[in-house]
């Protein structure tokens, strides 16, 4: 017993002395402190039936996974105690049949068998099993038993997607956790282990394809000597179930092709785009499809010709149809010549085009209509378009949330637009819905969100933006998921399972998107960052080359008041909301407060429901984030010798960094709109520290992701 | 036993399955099997004594260096075992007085101390202590025990700098192991671990100074925003013993200075300087100084204003000097105006400056008269310039010699050019003692070495080319050491002390670098490689917008022969060194035949020393080189079970790629030089497989390090 406790002591004493880097994210496999007999028994006699690479990747995982049980390892039980094979192997009687069978391909089932007293994890195909796998693992780093009942669990969306920003030079656009981890270069003679890891990483969370470029696309990468590259990285994500997606820049054909024209319609072009696909192909027979941003913030499209976005998206349709291909074509169109409320203008050139695309492409709509805001509405489109598939496009990486440093978790945001009503079919006709194709009885579902990861060593830069990532993850395989469960789950198998740690971080992380409202962009204000990095705040930004990208068309503000009046007496986009919402929102006395000066211009003085003017209110805003934010130091600072002191270190610097960024955001937007409102700041108010001159002169230099 | 038995089986199973990425460096303290009772002593009872920062960082390495005992921590010893502390506070009796007297402030003494029997590790100093301790842990680590003599150990050079050629966007001129390291956006509010990580493997082989920016470079940097970013290093780096130094951008009085000039001879540039100076060392009292690159490939200098380098080095000379710091002048100054043979015009340029500098500028000398080409003779200057400290520039990342993948292990190069003989002060006058200062009795040294570090997970990009920062580091310390020895105590230290392993592993170390010169520059070749990125072959690179930046300016082939002529019916550099070297390396019958091309035009048909064609030789040469890259994959295959797979993995896809890039030189240079010889490929060496134009057809995109 002395021998067994000082083995005891020596694990402890390594597991603090170990750095934790976090490179191994939410699969940490730590050692779990006195295991339940069932968690011992599924860690310590496994039998896997089958034989693929993805089988493979299953018995490497489950032999990773034993470290959960180090100090355990002397209860070892015999028995083939975890039992994982397809449906088919089984041979077992009085397993739930029926419920098997609704599975879907990358469905799985985890239960009790209740004749042999084995763990049996099943499904369809062995890409489900792996699946499976890391679910029957999660459950036993976190400690929940699989219930009596079982767990039977198919994604809800077919296509779950990563997009990568990333360029060929390996600088990531809007990416801030250092650069691409794709080393084109080294490519594809180099295979390295991260690939792997990143690979593993996504199948753990459910995630299956992977778009590799920016959608400011570069056609090189659809020349031979780059598709040998996209090869050898399809061939390592192959056995993980991820698919690869590349970005399709639309003048590739005049560029990389030589030809005079890109237009769609043109026959040239046409087969141009068929015979790339055909060699794609041959180089990645299962080729995912293209992602497409056209006609957008200077990319081409088929707007160079006159042609519709249908046109566009159908070419390319066609082109990639014969091998199973599909076209992710993005919505996000909007242009500088065009007059109208930005909020309107995709929805302006995609209702119309309902049911005019081809069968085999889906509209990539972002979760908002401006740009992926702290807070935005959902995006109109999603209740405009019933016989077009959509997907939904959220971005995990923090443009506008505060890049690299800001806690923020973007479950609850991400969860707020999918639950959002709207209206289209009556009551309960919910984002989600429309994303996950019931609504509209579509069976091409997709979802894609724009990584968040680089070369930091933690990948995310952040500790806690890996908990985006996996929450992502989450929700594209069941857009009905909560953020709460999403948190709980993340927390415990990337720190531990120690409540008196997961219980205050959970509420820390829950309410941190909103915290990043308060002290950004409360009561529907939006796009008032610095310009071109949009690090900071730049509630001033205004001329130069596009009203649209300035921060003054987006808050209007005047002596007179703050808000961009989208109601019948301004730009109207309301109207491309449903009728319930439309009444909703237009008036003053009915729009939730968060969307406030999202849809009116109001008087600084007029009074909210608390009865504070307007400008009080904005100011208790932005200083309850920053309250908040300083908060969460001091609960961080209490948490200290519950987890490694690397990961506590670099999440601590990063919290104040957060902290002070928050009293910057406040302090500048405060001072800004001070001007106009020419009201006192309210005395529970911190006063700004400097004046308006001040903070318009921070001018950081380089600053990553552009 | 059973139980102890199965631990080791645990432990064993562990080392296995544990991935290592190579992150540790040779600070990896794997377990050592079957330690001797001094390791298990010295590692398990310690007593250290003293209080500072640098201390603290000695107590935390010897915690972490207990990993090297797991197996063994039952014969845990008792008794103060490994005694640290400076020579004041020892109060020992018995202890080598004399020879501790003789160590400098950073050296050390590590002996048995016969009265009590502890193993003592003493210094002047706290820095002393920490570079001691860290040779200790080697010692255990390598199973070299301290013999009765003892050990005493100071460095003979006084500045052992990197220098890197970071830029501030993190991107790394001729860098090839990912981005800069420096986070300069996170700077200086987030002090990242790898920041300490860094520079503990500095101090762990003797590196006391960084460069952290590139000789290109930007003003911006000495500014206040990035001074305090600055500062964040300097704090993080001052307890490892380790100063930071600038590049000082020769117009930055312009640039953020608002002068109208930066003429060193101004007053008011002067000025400028002695406050930017004053500045720079309110941030970091301990700054170390400057280093320039002026008036070379595009910086500005003082040529801009028709003066002197001596007058642009005095001028930072002076700013520094009342602060204690120094000027790192680089004498790697060409111009594409100047007629004359490039390999001449740094000893035009710096010789008559002779005894011109200030006594705090060190004037720093590539170690090579071109640009750290596989091989080049000595450069000139070294035996040219008595009256003047002058210190040595190596490279260590391998902008010349195959990038990231290329295994060349760089010891021997440095060895090669340190032992040469200078003959300016008669036989025995090598320029390891012009560096040391003893040869003219300077005690101002230096020694730069261009670093090889980025984002990489490991470091370095290719695993091996840790070994040349290790072995830069080690000969920074003692010019005098032995690549082998080196290469020895790094595998050791790195992988593992296996004899099986380390000597067919060092062999193939020690002749990588000559197996580079045979496939890529063989026989005094120089500067072949391709344009702008030198990856991979160039020999036909010639017009564009400078001659001295092309191929065919350094290898003059024509039908009637290949080479450089620099004897007297040529550029007549050879004048440029030491009567006995000018005569023996003028006649062809006493060059040595690896500068033969370096200094020689010769006909192709010429017999060598082996009665073969200039022709035949050259050729056999390449596919020396070739064969050898082809042997090296089947040694490294041999050793798989040896060491972990992730690194065997990595290190194998790079000998691959190695090999691969071997025949491209040998196939593209023959074919090319081929068209002016006339003359048939020996039977013995492989014929290319492709003609020139496909050669000259390749043309890679988004090479990394430019």
């Amino acid at each position: 017993m002395k021998f067994i406790y000082s083995l005891f002591l020596v694990i402890l004493v390594n597991l603090q002395v170990v750095a934790n880097d976090g490179y191994k994210l939410w699969l940490q496999y730590y050692p779990i402190e006195q295991a339940a007999s069932w968690q011992v028994s599924a860690l310590t006699d496994q039998k896997i039936l089958g034989n693929s690479p993805t089988i493979d990747l299953i018995k490497k995982e489950l032999e990773n996974a034993k470290a959960m049980l180090e100090p355990n390892k002397k209860k070892h039980q015999k028995g083939n105690n975890l039992l994982i094979g397809k449906v088919g192997d089984l041979n077992l009687n009085h397993i739930p049949t029926s419920q098997i069978e609704q599975l879907t391909d990358e469905g799985y089932a985890i239960f009790n068998h209740i004749g042999s007293r084995q763990l049996i994890v099943t499904s369809k195909t062995d890409l489900g099993l792996l699946y499976g796998t890391f679910k029957v693992l999660q459950l036993i780093q976190t400690g929940n038993s699989v219930s009596n009942e079982g767990l039977f669990e198919s994604p809800k969306v077919k296509h779950r997607v990563l997009n990568h920003w990333d360029n060929l030079d390996r600088t990531v656009e809007r990416g801030y956790s250092g650069f691409s981890i794709w080393n084109w270069h080294r490519l594809p003679r180099h295979i390295d282990q991260q690939y792997h890891d990143y690979a593993r990483a996504n199948a753990s969370i459910g995630i299956n394809g992977t778009v590799l470029t920016n959608v400011n696309a570069n056609a090189l990468v659809l020349t031979p000597e780059y598709l040998e590259k996209v090869k050898a990285l399809a061939d390592v994500f192959r056995p993980y179930g991820i698919k690869v997606y590349l970005t399709a820049r639309f003048s590739s054909p005049i560029e990389i092709g030589k030809l005079p024209t890109a237009d769609p319609l043109d026959s040239e072009v046409q087969s141009w785009w068929n015979e790339k696909a055909n060699e794609i192909y041959q180089y990645i027979p299962d080729f995912g499809g293209f992602v497409v941003k056209a006609d957008s913030e200077g990319q081409p499209g088929p707007h160079n010709y006159k042609r519709t976005q249908a046109d566009g998206a159908n070419m390319l349709a066609d082109a990639v149809k014969p091998h199973g291909g599909i076209v992710m074509w993005r919505a996000f169109v909007y242009n500088e010549h065009t007059p109208d409320d930005r909020h309107k203008q995709a929805y302006n050139e995609f209702k119309p085009l309902d049911g005019k695309f081809k069968e085999n492409v889906i509209v990539q709509v972002k979760n908002g209509a401006i740009d992926f805001q702290p807070r935005e509405p959902f995006h109109p489109l999603f209740g405009a378009m019933p016989q077009t598939p959509l997907m939904m496009e959220f971005q995990i990486t923090q443009e506008y949330l505060g890049h690299d440093t800001h806690l923020a978790f973007l479950a609850p945001l991400f969860e707020e637009v999918l639950k959002a009503d709207t209206y289209t079919q009556g009551n309960g006709s919910e984002v989600a819905k429309v994303i996950d194709g019931s609504l509209h009885g579509h069976d091409f579902t997709a979802m894609a969100g724009v990584a968040n990861i680089g070369t930091d060593r933690n990948w995310t830069g952040h500790h806690f933006h890996q908990a985006n990532w996996f929450a992502y993850g989450r929700l594209a395989w069941n857009p009905y998921s909560s953020s709460e469960e999403i948190a709980e789950e993340w927390l415990k198998l990337t720190f531990t399972s120690n409540s008196d740690f997961v219980n205050p971080i959970k509420k820390m992380m829950l309410n941190s998107r909103e915290m990043v409202v308060n002290y950004m962009t409360p009561l529907g204000l939006h796009h008032i960052m610095a310009e071109s990095h949009h690090y900071g705040p730049g509630p001033w930004v205004t001329g130069g080359r596009r009203a649209d990208w300035t921060a003054t068309y987006y808050h209007q503000a005047s002596e007179d008041g703050v808000g961009f009046d989208r109601t019948k007496t301004g730009s109207n986009a309301l109207e491309q909301y449903a009728t319930p919402l439309q009444e909703a929102w237009e008036s003053l006395e009915t729009v939730p407060e968060e969307y406030l000066l999202w849809f009116h211009h109001v008087s600084w003085s007029a009074p909210l429901k608390n009865g504070k003017s307007l400008w009080d209110n904005l100011a208790l805003h932005y200083q309850k984030g920053v309250d908040e934010s300083r908060e969460n130091i001091a609960i961080w600072k209490s948490m200290e010798r519950k987890i490694d002191h690397e990961r506590y270190t670099h999440v601590l610097s990063f919290l104040q960094i957060q902290n002070q960024e928050a009293i910057w955001w406040k302090d500048a937007c405060l001072t800004y709109f001070g001007q106009f409102s020419q009201m006192p700041i309210p005395e529970e108010v911190e006063k700004p520290l400097h004046d308006l001159e001040y903070y318009q002169r921070i001018k950081p230099k380089n600053v990553p992701g552009i």
